[in-house]
C-alpha cells in the first residue's frame, strides 16, 4: 500500500524532510561485523562517539576474539566457533614468534605462509560459523539496520551487507593483492605508487618499477588464494554466483587509515576518506604512569612496545634488547608479557600494558621503539616522537621505510640486529636533533587539518546511515569492462578509421598516378605515331 | 650569518615551533593576482574571512576590471592598461550578446571564436602590462609574501609566483584543454569522465566515448592556441625557457569549484580540494527584497538572472520571455539592465541587481531561471530550488545537462525556445513535485558535509602560508616522463624477456629434437649397416 499524505505536495516534501531529520536526531542503527585485531582499538573509539550521539550499535563477533570485549557503548551478539581462546591466542603467538626465528629466506617464507594459512583459515571458519548461524542471521534480518561497518580484509561483513541489502562503510588500511584499488576503481599507476611489501618508495628506478609490476601480476594468483573460499561461501549463502570483488565494489564509503604525511601522495576516489592518525585522540595519563614519567628526571623516558600481538621474544633476543636499553640514561617503559630477561637494567620498567598514545604525548618522551604498525607510527607522528622501528610483518616494513626515508627515525632488522645496533639507533634518535626536527615537521603538517579524522569518520558513518548509502559518490567506471575502461575499443576503432582513410587515399593516389602515366604513355605513343 | 640559539637543542626546537605559531597568529601575507569575473565574488568572501583572521592581503589588478572593486579587506595595487572601462565592458557585452544571435553552427562557432580571441587577447595584454610594470614588480619583490592566490585560467599569477619564489594556491572550476589534469597528474580516463563542452554525461555509449577521445586529441592544438603567447611572455620575463604546464605543476593546492552532487565522481589528487557550493553562505535579505517576497502571497516568487555579464537581450527574445513570465501566478524578480520590454507583465519586477543566493534561500522561492553558471547552479542546489536553465556559453551547457539528468530542472535552448517553451518549463518545475523532490535530495546530500567549503578554502590558504607550500602532497608522478608514467619501458622490457625466454626454450627444444632424430637416424642407419 502506498503511503498517502493528505497535504499539499510542498507541505508533504517539508514534512518528509522534517521526518528524516527527526529520525536522525533519534539516532540510526549500526551493525558492526568482522572487526578485530588492532583496527578494533580505533573502531571502539568511533563507536563510543556514535553511541554518545544517540545511535544504536550492535557488534556481531565470535565468542573467541583477539581484542574485542563487551562495552556499554554497544550490544554484543556472539556466536560459537569451533576453537578455544587458548587455541586462537596460541596461533597468533606462534605467528608473531615466527618473526624472530632465523632461517634462510625460503625457509622463513614457507614457515610464514604456513602460519598465515592457519590464521586465515580460522578467520574463514569464523565467517562460515556466522553465516550458518540461523538464529543470528534471523535476528539481523529482523533488526533493520541503517548501515554496516566492517573491516573488508575479511569479507564476511560485505557478504552480510549484501544479504541484508544495507549500505556499508569499510574501515581499512588497504586490501591484500591490491583489491582496494580495483574495488574502488581508483587508478593506481605502478610507476609511482609502491606496492605493499616491495620495500619500494614513490621514487623508483627501472628495476624497482619492474618489481612493482611483477607484484601486480602475482596479485592475480594471490587474490585467488586469499578470497576463493569466501567466493564459494558467499555464492552458497546468497544463492547466486558472486565474486568478492563484486561485493566490495558495493561499499558506500571506504574509511582508509592513511594520509599523505606518512603515505605517498596518490589518486583517491570521492568515496575514499583518508583518516590516518584517527587513533591519536588523547586521554588523561593514568596516575601510575604519570608518576613513572615524572620520576624520570631531565632525561625523560623511552616508550617501547612491539604491539599487542607480540607477547614473548626469544630469550637471547630479549637479553640483547635489555642490554641495549641499559645503555641510555632515559627510563624505558617496555610493554612485555614474556619471561623477564635476567639482565634487565635498572632504568627499564616492564609493564603488561601501557597507554601508548598518552605516554607518547608527554613532553618528557624522547623516543619510541615500535614494530611499525600503522597505528603506532601515526601515534609517533602525532606526538612528534622520533622512532626506532623493528618491523615484524605485513605493512610494517613499508611504514618503517617511510619514516626512515623522511629522516624521522631508524629501522632495525629484528633478526640481524645486535645489542650495539639497538643502542646506537636509540642514542641517535634521542641525541641527534635532526630526527626530532624532522618528526616535528611531519607532526606539524599532520596535525594541521581542517577536521579531526575521528570526527570525519563519525560524519561519514552518519552520512551513510542518513542517506542509505552514498550512490552519488559511485563512479560510472563500475559499469565498464576492462577494455571499455581503458578505451581500447575506441582506440582500435579510431586507428582502423585512420588506416582505412590512409589506405583509400593511397589507392586513389596510385589510381591517379596510373591514369596520368597511362595518359602520358598513350600521348607519347600517339605522338610517336604522328611522327 | 646563521641564526644561533643559545639553548639546548630541544628548547630551540620548541622555541622555533612557538615562533612559527606566533607568526601565524600575527597573520600571513597573501598576494592575489588574476582573479576577476564571477570567481571574484567567492574570492571576495574568502578574503574577507582571511582578513578578519589577521592576514594582510594585497590584490594586484589592472585599472580596468569587470567586477573587482576596492574593499577594506585588502590593499588594492592597480596598474594601467591600454584600454578603457567602456571598451572592456563593450567587449564582454558583445561576447555575451553573441549567444543570442542566430546563424548556422559554423557561423556561430567562428563568430564566438572571434569574440573569444578579443577577450583572451585583452587578458594577455593585461598580464603583459603587469609583468612589464617595473614599479609594481619591484614592490612585489620587496613585499615578501607568504603565498599567492590566483585563478590559473590566466597564468599570469603562476608566472609571478615562479618569479617571486612563493607557493601558490589556485582557485578554478577547471582549465581549458584539460590542462588541470595534466598539471595535477590526476588520472582522467576518457571512458567515464566527460570532457567539457561535449554534452556527454558519465555514462557514455561507444560514439560518445569516441567523441570524448577526439576532444582529448584536439586539446593538444587548443592548448597551444590558448597558452603559447603566455609561454613566450613567461620565458622572456623569467629569462629561461618555460612552458605553462611546467609552471602550473608547481601549484601547492588547487581549490576546485566542484563536488560530487553536481559533478560526476572522478579521481582526485591529495592537493585538489573540492569546494563546490563555496558561494552559498547566506546573508540577511535586504529590506526592499524582503518586502517584495512577502507581498508575493501564497504563490511565492521566481528568481530570474542570466548572470552579471548579460546586460541586454535582443528585444524580440526579451518580449517572448516577458510573455512567458506573465503566464505564472508567481512574482518574478528579473535581474535585467537592458531596454524594458513593452509587454512586461504586472507580476514581473525588473531589477538592476538582486541578492541571488539570499533570495533563493527564501522559503517562498519556487523556481530559479538561470544561465547555468556553476555559481548559480550551486546556489540553486544549496537552497533546493528547481531550475530552468538557459545555457549561453562555456561549462553552462554541461552544468545544465547535469541538473536535468538528475531531474532537478529543465534546459531550454536560448536560440530556439519559444514563449510557450519557457512557460511550459517554468510551470513544470513549479508544479510537478518531482523537480522539488529531486533538488531537495541533491541539496540534502550537498549540505551534509563535515565542514563548509569556505572554511575549507580558508584552511588550505592558511596551510600554504604557514608551511610555505604543501610539498608533501606533490605526487612523484611529476618526476616521470610519459613513457615512464605509463610503465611502457618496463612492459616492453618484460615482454622482451618473456619473448627471449620463449625463443631460447623453442631453440633448445628444436635442438634436442634434432639430436634425438639424428641419433635415431644414426641408430637406424647403423642398424641397417649391421643388418
Amino acid at each position: 500500500m502506498a503511503l498517502v499524505f493528505p497535504f499539499h505536495p510542498r507541505v508533504t516534501v517539508t514534512l518528509l524532510v522534517l521526518l528524516s531529520v527527526l529520525s536522525l536526531a533519534a539516532g540510526g542503527k549500526l551493525l558492526v561485523v568482522s572487526v578485530d585485531g588492532s583496527p578494533w582499538f580505533s573502531t571502539q573509539e568511533l563507536l563510543g562517539i556514535l553511541r554518545r550521539k544517540g545511535h544504536e550499535i550492535v557488534v556481531v563477533a565470535p565468542e573467541v576474539t583477539l581484542h574485542l570485549k563487551p562495552s556499554e557503548n554497544f550490544a554484543l551478539k556472539t556466536y560459537p566457533v569451533p576453537f578455544t581462546q587458548d587455541e586462537m591466542d596460541g596461533n597468533a603467538r606462534a605467528f608473531f614468534k615466527d618473526a624472530f626465528e632465523e632461517g634462510s629466506f625460503l625457509e622463513r617464507f614457507f614457515r610464514l605462509q604456513e602460519k598465515l594459512k592457519i590464521l586465515t583459515e580460522s578467520a574463514f571458519i569464523t565467517c562460515e560459523q556466522l553465516l550458518n548461524n540461523k538464529e543470528i542471521i534471523r535476528y539481523l534480518e529482523e533488526s533493520k539496520f541503517d548501515a554496516l561497518f566492517t573491516d573488508p580484509v575479511f569479507p564476511c561483513g560485505a557478504i552480510l551487507a549484501e544479504h541484508l541489502s544495507i549500505p556499508s562503510v569499510y574501515f581499512a588500511r588497504g586490501m591484500p593483492c591490491g583489491l582496494d584499488s580495483e574495488a574502488t576503481q581508483c587508478p593506481s599507476p605502478p610507476s609511482y605508487i609502491p606496492r605493499p611489501f616491495t620495500g619500494n618508495a614513490d621514487r623508483m628506478n627501472f628495476l624497482q618499477r619492474a618489481k612493482n609490476i611483477l607484484v601486480d601480476a602475482s596479485n592475480l594468483f594471490l587474490c585467488n588464494f586469499f578470497f576463493q573460499p569466501y567466493e564459494k561461501l558467499a555464492s552458497e549463502f546468497l544463492q547466486r554466483d558472486v565474486t568478492v570483488l563484486e561485493l566490495l565494489r558495493k561499499a558506500s564509503v571506504w574509511l582508509l587509515r592513511y594520509e599523505f604525511v606518512l603515505d605517498y601522495p596518490r589518486p583517491m576516489m570521492p568515496n575514499m576518506i583518508a583518516l590516518g592518525g584517527i587513533n591519536c585522540a588523547h586521554k588523561q595519563l593514568p596516575q601510575e604512569f604519570e608518576a613513572i614519567v615524572n620520576a624520570s628526571g631531565e632525561h625523560g623516558i623511552v616508550v617501547f612496545s612491539l604491539g599487542s600481538m607480540v607477547s614473548e621474544i626469544p630469550m637471547k633476543k630479549a637479553m640483547e634488547i635489555a642490554d641495549a636499553l641499559g645503555s641510555v640514561p632515559q627510563t624505558v617503559l617496555w610493554r612485555y608479557t614474556g619471561e623477564v630477561p635476567p639482565n634487565l637494567p635498572k632504568n627499564v620498567k616492564l609493564v603488561k600494558w601501557l597507554p601508548q598514545n598518552d605516554l607518547l604525548a608527554h613532553p618528557k618522551t624522547r623516543a619510541f621503539i615500535t614494530h611499525g604498525g600503522s597505528h603506532g607510527v601515526y601515534e609517533g607522528i602525532c606526538n612528534a616522537v622520533p622512532m626506532v622501528i623493528m618491523p615484524l610483518f605485513g605493512d610494517q616494513m613499508d611504514n618503517a621505510k617511510r619514516v626512515e626515508s623522511r629522516g624521522a627515525g631508524l629501522t632495525l632488522n629484528i633478526l640481524e640486529m645486535t645489542s650495539k645496533d639497538i643502542s646506537d639507533a636509540l642514542k641517535a634518535v634521542i641525541n641527534d636533533k635532526k630526527y626530532k626536527e624532522n618528526i616535528q615537521r611531519l607532526s606539524d603538517l599532520h596535525l594541521d587539518r581542517p577536521i579531526h579524522p575521528l570526527d570525519l569518520a563519525v560524519h561519514w558513518v552518519e552520512f551513510v546511515m542518513r542517506h542509505k548509502g552514498a550512490p552519488h559518490l559511485r563512479p560510472a567506471a563500475h559499469d565498464l569492462n576492462w577494455i571499455q575502461y581503458h578505451s581500447l575499443d575506441v582506440i582500435a576503432f579510431l586507428l582502423a578509421v585512420v588506416l582505412l582513410f590512409l589506405f583509400i587515399s593511397l589507392k586513389c593516389c596510385m589510381f591517379c598516378c596510373r591514369r596520368c602515366c597511362s595518359k602520358k604513355g598513350r600521348k607519347s605513343k600517339s605522338k610517336s605515331k604522328t611522327h
